[in-house]
């Protein structure tokens, strides 16, 4: 559950939204279970969701290849050694170069369109600097960005300033490399060609008459290379697959070549169809060794620091994906985790460096006097504080499919 | 609070001191915090306070640039790169060069006069070897030596064999440098330079008449180098500020560029001025981030192996120290956090690698169980067993300070 660890909310009477949530569904698995809280980097250290999986996957952060190239994966883009990916967004700037919305709006059901006329537009031209261009369309104003060519570098700025009523930043090379300037040069053409490419295009007339922002820019950031990464598969000798609607946790199982299950009802939202994707985890059950649920609305109920929702989302999670869990597996050869991939606490409305709860349970494990999921309780449990690079360990060696270390 | 932790002491029925001592301030916070125990360096690893101190200010131990450099800031010398700088014990040897009273009896009122002595001795010779040496007093028997000059190394013996009865140990390079072959020789040369030069001062002959060890010599230990590390502000961009009564906490603040406050009744022993130390501190969190308060004679009770006295100055601390805590601070906006560099049992009468506790209060934090500060009672927190690594994190993290790892 992304995002789940949270702190004392005054409203929930000093609870956590985990706590005072009804969940008797993990209650009767921590109860079963060993528990504990878990760091995911280090105690104190914030941290994103891409590297988090990846950590969480039995990764470490030297194997993460920057927030682009997960975007970019998770949105179905092949990528090549060599490749640059960066994200964007589709926004509103004004002739001089001036952020007017740095979303246009978030609601742009024109987006596919606009890429397309994008990736004409570069095409046609036949690149940058011999550089190829490509763009695909993520979720609302979202896309994701390959730069394909010789001499590129992803050590570059962002032109997204994250801020509206600010000019667009300026790319610019983070090394003193050739590449490094090449690329940056690249990024500020593409900028103007994009604007020069939309500023009169007939949507953008369409949506002014309809007193909507204009899309006449893409602000780039988190440009990255793909770096070569053992498998899952190669590296633990388990076949895994991922149930998720995010599009950066589907990019995460691409990198790792974990499968990720077709669900067409996980959106990634609150109305994700949970009991679509517990059923479809069960399934992958069938085939594969691990099965990976992620679930992300946790995380966006923390962002948007609002306690009683993400308390109810994950009583509607209890009563849907721990019900299908406790009433759904074959406990006698299945050991399931319930994490998370870092703490959202509300108060932050942001991700916190503070550690999450952990339960793992499965036949004959040594539990503990922990009754109920949340992290407090679980902070007393037999696992004590453990960190996020022991997790994989522990599960394969539940599974018995851990190596002895010497003889 | 320096050596805090602690063991069980028969005559305290079996309690730490810190147990055993009456603390309600402490106790009120721990009951509002979360508590855990801390490991300074790694479980079983005794600690000087020195190094300790750069561990749980998020410093490593390659940071440390040995104890000499940092005595020497302590008391106010200025080091340039390259400098040697190291500890001396001003003491009473016999003309054969063995050692009488390593600490020439500990007071010694004339030591500043005596060490403006051998300054002016060292000068007009114009240096050994063409290296500067400078004499700077500290405290009772201590003084604080600057060697400046071309091609020398820290990389030399102690004189010092810290036992009275045996020969001034002779100074050996500890690696094939001619730089430290040099150095070595410069000390052993200054050793016999300060013995000729002190002998017969009329200094001397009227502490004989008194009935008071001769002072004739320095012994050296500790030497180092001090090597360029990032500042307090640099590395962590949170401003700090240090009220200290002790030199080498001093010394070490002046190494990290930490400011620190005047407070006169600071002595860093028993008879400290603990409120003029929290009011300092609470003056101090008007202009910085952090303010640190650190007290020393909870260490040297310890060290004296004085359970009722450090228990009885823990009572002290809590209802001054502990007092202002709760009562001065605007708890809305601030965090606070309670701990040790090191465990000085009283029983080991030295620093022992125990585990120190550790309490972190503030607005929303996780709050636990524990309802006393003391070595068990946090053992059973939130925290769990944490490292001095962690403690900067966390308290950057509670601060909101902290950069998100990976996007």
């Amino acid at each position: 559950m992304d995002g789940l660890g949270d702190k004392p909310i005054l409203d929930l009477d000093g609870r956590t939204p985990l706590e005072a949530a009804r969940t008797p569904h993990f209650d009767e698995l921590a109860t079963r279970g060993a528990c504990g809280i878990m760091d995911v980097v280090e105690p104190g250290m914030p941290v994103g969701s891409d590297i988090a999986h990846l950590l969480i996957f039995g990764y470490t952060r030297e194997d993460y290849p920057g927030r682009g190239p997960l975007e970019a994966l998770g949105v179905g883009m092949e990528l090549q050694p060599g490749d640059v990916a960066l994200r964007g967004n589709l926004a509103n700037i004004d002739q001089g170069m001036n952020i007017i919305d740095r979303r246009a709006g978030r609601r742009i059901p024109e987006a596919g369109e606009i890429i397309t006329i994008l990736n004409n537009m570069v095409e046609e031209s036949g690149g940058i600097e011999g550089v190829k261009v490509e763009f695909r369309h993520s979720t609302e104003q979202r896309v994701a960005c390959v730069l394909r060519g010789p001499g590129i570098s992803h050590c570059i700025s962002d032109t997204n300033p994250n801020r509206d009523y600010v000019p667009v930043a300026e790319c610019k090379p983070l090394d003193d490399s050739p590449e490094a300037r090449k690329t940056a040069r690249v990024i500020n053409n593409l900028t103007k060609k994009i604007y020069e490419s939309l500023k009169d295009n007939p949507i953008n007339k369409q949506r002014k008459a309809k007193g909507q922002p204009q899309v006449n820019c893409i602000l780039t950031h988190g440009a990255g290379m793909i770096q070569s990464v053992p498998s899952f598969q190669e590296k633990f000798h388990v076949r895994a697959a991922c149930v998720t609607g995010n599009g950066v946790i589907r990019g995460v199982c691409r990198y790792l070549g974990i499968n990720v299950m077709p669900c067409p009802g996980a959106t990634g939202t609150i109305n994700t169809d949970l009991e679509a994707k517990i059923e479809t985890l069960l399934q992958s059950l069938q085939k594969v060794d691990i099965g990976i649920l992620h679930i992300k609305a946790t995380d966006s109920s923390g962002h948007d620091n609002k306690p009683f929702q993400k308390k109810e989302f994950l009583e509607n999670i209890d009563s849907i994906v721990g019900h299908g869990l406790v009433s759904g597996v074959d406990w006698e050869d299945t050991c399931a985790v319930i994490t998370a991939d870092h703490s959202t606490p509300c108060e932050n409305a942001d991700h916190s460096g503070d550690p999450v709860p952990v339960l793992i349970v499965g036949k004959n494990i040594i539990h503990d006097e922990v009754r109920s999921l949340g992290e407090r309780s679980c902070a007393g449990g037999y696992l004590g504080r453990i960190s996020s690079h022991s997790l994989m360990n522990m599960i394969l060696n539940r599974l018995g499919r851990q190596k002895k270390f010497g003889a």
